[in-house]
């Protein structure tokens, strides 16, 4: 295709799109569920033909010289299929939130005033590698009543093709448009420059990928973009805490997973359990091998300890650029605090508003932290992996955001969706 | 100033909103309840002081030779400060949504997540002529917590300088800052490039003016912008409904005023009460001159009637963009459609997706109009006119939207606020 081609392909999925997000809105629950467990059903039904498919991205792939752990990202197993089928089911099974109307009060005038949630219409997707994600961004899409227009990564265009047939099969079953899911089918780097700028057919772009692809994205972008940036995650151990506690949730929060956007990348503590708490995580993370950049009161605290256990160079001193720092692998920056106030500005100043944890026994502090931490997630007494669409009861998660407009942190059904106004009268007019 | 002091100077702006911010954001509803009362009391006390300002800017109006009515607008008149002062008083009233906690329920894992409703932090608005907006403005601020910069027209820079600082003396007075309200003192047109382009102080803009202004701002903002364009509002009158009901809504909707975006545009008209309806409906647009461009069928059952009538040169053929129309005058297009599904499918095509309404007996029709209607206000039986923050029961209006992205429709306190996960452990960790 030559780019006036893409740009023709690109408008004619848009009105497609769009034409089939009018019928979706208003297909009923039972409608939408059917097609997910067909769905479900096909994806378990379906393993050997799919493997075809995925062999030929996974050949292609291995010829082009990518590492086998980017491999393995494309693979499509039969585990992989079975936990999609279950996503599938899952979201089945949860109440339809499309058209539920809420606060519907009357007013002065006589007329009752509520809101009806209602599908956002058409979402486009831009997404890198795993294939899995057609299925979950499809399965999101049908259930909230949107149309959606997915583009996968071209290392993946064979399975995701593949996976998008069976979606589309399914749609058609259940007598609803086949279009509401439309997977473009060239990989053709111009399909996302116009994807993000069709305002009349695309309602809302989500990418997912590296933080490059992210921020092309939401510069070019002409609508709407769900985004999620970095995620410069804290631990504040505050002083009074459960010292106990606080050494298991410092741990599960750095070292549970090193990649994941919700591990914990900086470790404040109020200097009042500094001198109980720090040598314990210190042996806890220098036996993980986990790199501990620390302002000097840190690093003094931690060094007596490190006499005892052994000198194996994981000490270093904190520069300012490491407040700000997104590891996402075994180093962790630590800073001692003298409290709760300094706490909330540090995080305020230096994270990226993702997820910040504090851990402590007192009411005040847990409120205040609460109310004055300016992050899409804060939470008391946990650990911040636990910043998750499926953690949180979302059923399933379409991305996570660090804005705070329209949706923040991990996005739902409910983040595709509106609240519009409905007005019920009896005759009442304007004075 | 030059571009680069305006540069500087907004950018100074900005860092003291932001500060500002912060504080407000976790003021007590008790504090910024003292702002509005003690503004409320200044607005009343201030009448003389104000009178003065003002008087320069109508002066400047007058010698620039700005049209009378405009002039009108620019006023200061008693009246208009005890409704500003009145408005102050109601937001007082209203309780404080700032940091409720909504849906807060146990997960699988111990955890218990819900969400915190929270300022979004910094808005900036523009808007033209009329200095009442530097109140209403400033009070939605302050009661939703968020800090605010200020941009009015410079037709009316005096009268809101005067009143901006009414406003910051009724912040320092109840001990929060004074940035909180900031009002840009220079006219300079740059200041508003800037303003849109400053997306680590200011969260989201809000422009309130004519169409031109509103688009350049929307191309041009770096930041969201809660946006108002057009308003082509429809009333359907279908098969069965009471036809005296009808009457009365038509009539309202569209001449009870002419200018405002919810005034309705275009009428449609169920084939089974045409006959009875449009005559009568069309005796009263002629009595009070509103021009009716009509399809064939609606035209050749209005000219029977007007047989009876006066033959007043005001039945005209409408165009295909006629249907596109916002004309805020006396017209009205009018089709006879077959019923609900041609109703339906001529709206979502037609509409700018604002304000729309059934008068309809039927309950089935009433059902599906509002739920595949797609626009920010869906009504059953109530006139258009009603699509307004005060009679939606919100206490006040920032603007309205016509984006289906974070708030739709009229736009109160919560569409400035953003909801955070709060997540409430005992030390659960992700296994």
């Amino acid at each position: 295709m030559n780019a006036l081609n893409v740009a023709e392909y690109m408008q004619s999925l848009g009105l497609q799109a769009r034409q089939a997000s009018a019928r979706m809105s208003s297909a009923s629950a039972a409608e939408k569920n059917r097609v997910l467990r067909t769905l479900a059903g096909k994806l378990r039904a379906s393993f050997d033909a799919l493997a075809s498919d995925n062999a030929r991205d996974l050949e292609k792939a291995r010829a082009a010289g990518l590492a086998e752990p980017m491999v393995d990202r494309l693979k499509l197993t039969p585990k992989i299929l079975e936990t999609l089928a279950q996503g599938c089911e899952q979201l089945a099974a949860m109440p339809d939130i499309i058209g539920e109307v809420i606060g519907l009060t009357q007013q002065p005038s006589g007329i009752r005033v509520g809101r009806m949630r209602v599908p956002l219409g058409v979402f486009g997707m831009v997404f890198e590698s795993r294939p899995n994600v057609t299925i979950e961004a499809a399965s999101l899409s049908i259930k909230s009543g949107n149309a959606c227009i997915l583009r996968g990564g071209s290392e993946a265009i064979e399975s995701n093709k593949a996976l998008a047939r069976l979606v589309r099969e399914s749609l058609a079953e259940a007598g609803l448009p086949e279009d509401a899911v439309q997977l473009v089918q060239t990989t053709d780097r111009e399909a996302v420059g116009q994807l993000i700028a069709m305002p009349q057919y695309v309602d809302v772009i989500i990418p997912r990928g590296g933080k490059g692809l992210i921020e092309r994205i939401s510069r070019d972008a002409k609508v709407p973009v769900i985004k999620h940036l970095d995620g410069n995650c804290h631990v504040y151990v505050d002083d009074p805490c459960d010292v106990d506690m606080a050494v298991t949730l410092a741990d599960n929060a750095k070292t549970q997973k090193y990649s994941p956007c919700n591990a914990s990348e900086g470790l404040l503590v109020a200097r009042g359990v500094a001198a109980r708490f720090l040598p314990r995580i210190g042996a806890v993370y220098a036996a993980k091998g986990v790199e501990m950049r620390c302002d000097a009161e840190a690093r003094a605290i931690l060094e007596k300890g490190f006499d005892k256990l052994s000198p194996n160079g994981l000490l270093k001193d904190a520069t300012e650029q490491d407040w700000f720092e997104e590891y996402l692998a075994p180093i962790i920056s630590i800073k001692v605090v003298a409290g709760v106030d300094e706490a909330i500005a540090h995080i305020n100043h230096y994270s990226s508003h993702h997820t910040d944890a504090i851990v402590t026994r007192d009411h005040v502090h847990a409120q205040r932290f609460l109310r004055e931490v300016d992050s899409a997630s804060v939470m008391v007494n946990a650990s911040t992996r636990f910043a998750d669409g499926f953690e949180y009861g979302l059923g399933a998660e379409i991305g996570i955001s660090t804005d705070k407009f329209h949706a923040r942190g991990p996005v739902g059904i409910e983040g595709l969706t509106s609240l519009k106004w409905v007005v019920l009268g009896q005759g009442e007019i304007r004075q």
